[in-house]
């Protein structure tokens, strides 16, 4: 029989053995967080909490929150692994820096038991998106500090199927070695097909169903959950494309990947993270059931080097699915909805650029699917004003009344009043990766 | 006590225990490579020799040589690994290939025990070298396909020490991620410091020392053989600069390295490889002895994936030593004088540049150390035509004098005689690399 998971015995977890084991690894982690992170003995005292009052998951609420600003803070006080170093030095195994913006970036340490259970997770989700043993898979993601291209490769060689550095850069030569070496699955970001597409026709005069690709595992960027950016994609190299490695970066590389079965992104880091919601605004804590929407906070579980607590990730997630998936596999279904900075608020209801965009999808091809929210003042808003492409088939004589079926349905699906504006196909301008800018602020 | 090496089973391992392991290994293997190796079978079965004839380490001799021609030949009857290939495909974990001009490369494939052979012998040359748990390296050497980049990582990684993998080129950001992370070590090519002394000058306006970097591990270029060379970089940098990587890219990653006592390569590929010595021109076997020279033959004593036997190297060899190093390594010290290809015959004596270069080195300062030597016709030659630079301080007087007594010593060491035509320092063009081409050959 295949084996469907890579680690079944933690990919199929009844929530009850789960819960049991989050308990368990939590109480011993908070122990050893008390005794060696002078960051969170800081943190904790000054909170007024003792470990005592740490005796079920549920206290985990008691602790305050961790911020990216304080790791940055924490890193500067004492660099460069910050003061929320818990492990000795000697202990550390391999470095990664973000890449982030100039001195925003963090440097993150890993044990060589941080590592195996990285590259456990990460083979958990590679494995999910169809990944097996047999496979050959060439790495194109750049290997230059970031998690993303070392230890990504360290995740898929996990699986064990057979794994080929290349990174970025020399298209021609990637091409050849994907012709040459028999290898039938991609690992880059969601972008790069599309740039090679051009490079297969124009160099190789080929179609790119003739390279073989059975698998394209994509991740380090968004673009992949526009169906229509998937189909298309799927039906140009006649592979099968999945979000293959969503992580946070400075808390696990990855952990979670969407399933042959289910497009929907499956949470695979357990025994590694206790996933929590939040409001981002009133910072209360949202359960973790069907529907729920909030911020992601995550707990290392087990986490030598730098272990986190409470990490905000800015990250606003929604639960789809907490039942067990067809795939087997029970980690809850969720989907990223955003950054925390993206929300808006409109009389008083969360609006996220995504959901407006999971609006428009539903419409397509009576629109493209791109859009902007233009906004004259700071919040709050009683309504949004949205400029629309409307698709390429659209005569003047429709756009009445589809201007009415958007705003109708944004009304019904999103709560909000959204004022649209149809404009011509192709007319909002395409960032670098062929996406628009979904937020314009025309005031200071 | 400080642990002197990674693997002491290894590494300490008695003439006699070493050589009993290596006949019980290379028995297995050989019935391996016939059971599962096509290109072999018929390769045996062409020399007539059925595996019952190999019964001891001796009976090698009776096989035919492997060579990597037939390598490549391998990989165009069989895409991409070759009938060479005695593992099934799904049993790969890692791809690389040698970069090797258009054409001449090979595809290798190494299967999971592969991989921690290789791991295993890479990290007893870099812990040979001087890395310890404690240090922190940044890795610069570019992680596209071939081995140096991906595979070293591993192999750094595997000593225990911390690796941030950092790629090539951004020299500016290196020196600044060099001094905010803590590294003290740097994994580099010996061309690379000349480069990044130039950028921490001219741009930080320090001195390399403050950066504190305290061990240089090189490899992938020769260079650092040349002791002027090695001790200005010391200099330049504080830090020790160590041959710490060599390996035959075809037959495994890294076997050999200096130890912080002995500025000789150690063989550190007990349990990996049998290496035997032929003469290139009479393919005659030369006994491991002190001071034996020839082609390095290398023969798999554990491989999976691509096995080889009797492999030519086209590495001339010099054994240096075959006692015990003071650092308790009981592996061979040996040198590399260059490619069977560089080998002239000189009225029946065999001249390595390498050997000229020696001699020179030993005259610094009143010679530069660099040289070329001319041909006018091919082989065979009475006596070699040589420019060498003098030194900066040779007066016109000096010269008759030096000229004479580089030919003598030349006579005495290596025993063929050179014609020398002093010329001025700087006068013979270097490569990028910093060094001159040795053979110019001025016929077509």
């Amino acid at each position: 029989m295949e084996q469907t998971m890579f680690n079944p015995d933690m990919e199929s977890l009844s929530l009850s053995e789960q819960k049991k084991m989050e308990k368990d690894l939590l109480l011993d982690q908070i122990n050893y967080v008390y005794k060696n992170s002078t960051m969170y003995q800081e943190k904790f005292a000054k909170a007024g909490i003792t470990k005592d009052q740490i005796k079920n998951t549920e206290d985990l609420s008691l602790l305050p929150f961790t911020t990216k600003q304080e790791l940055r803070d924490s890193q500067k006080r004492l660099a460069p692994f910050g003061d929320f170093l818990a492990a000795p030095a000697h202990s550390i195994n391999r470095v990664h820096r973000t890449s982030g913006t100039t001195g925003s970036f963090i440097y993150t340490a890993l044990t060589k038991n941080d590592l195996d259970l990285t590259h456990n997770c990460g083979a958990r989700a590679f494995w999910a998106a169809g990944l097996r043993p047999h496979h050959r898979v060439v790495h194109c993601l750049n290997y230059c500090m970031w998690m993303g291209g070392y230890t990504d490769h360290a995740n898929l060689e996990t699986t064990g199927a057979s794994v080929l550095p290349f990174g970025v850069g020399n298209a021609r030569q990637l091409i050849q070695i994907i012709k040459d070496a028999g290898i039938n699955v991609i690992s880059s970001t969601p972008s790069y097909p599309n740039h090679l597409e051009k490079v297969v026709k124009a160099e190789f005069n080929m179609d790119p169903q003739e390279l073989g690709l059975e698998l394209g595992l994509f991740g380090g960027e968004p673009g992949l959950d526009n169906p229509v950016f998937r189909q298309r994609m799927e039906n140009t190299w006649g592979m099968k494309a999945q979000n293959a490695n969503y992580g946070v970066s400075d808390v696990l590389c990855n952990f979670a990947s969407v399933c042959p079965d289910n497009y929907k992104l499956h949470f695979l880091g357990q025994g590694a993270l206790l996933v929590q919601l939040i409001d981002p605004v009133t910072l209360e804590d949202i359960p973790v059931t069907q529907g729920a929407m909030g911020e992601m906070v995550l707990t290392h579980l087990k986490k030598e080097a730098q272990p986190l607590v409470r990490y905000r990730t800015s990250d606003l997630m929604e639960i789809l699915e907490t039942g067990p998936c067809k795939c087997g596999r029970t980690g809850f279904r969720f989907r990223i909805l955003g950054r925390t900075d993206d929300m808006l608020h409109v009389k008083g209801i969360n609006v996220f650029p995504k959901g407006i965009a999971m609006v428009l999808e539903n419409l397509v091809p009576e629109v493209t699917g791109e859009f902007q929210i233009i906004l004259d003042h700071p919040s709050p808003y009683t309504n949004l004003d949205i400029k629309v492409e409307h698709g390429p088939h659209i005569t003047p004589d429709n756009k009445i009344d589809l201007k009415l079926k958007i705003e109708k349905k944004i009304k019904e699906t999103l709560n909000f009043k959204g004022r649209i504006e149809l404009v011509k196909p192709d007319s909002i301008e395409r960032t670098r990766m062929g996406k628009a800018r979904r937020v314009i602020r025309n005031y200071e």
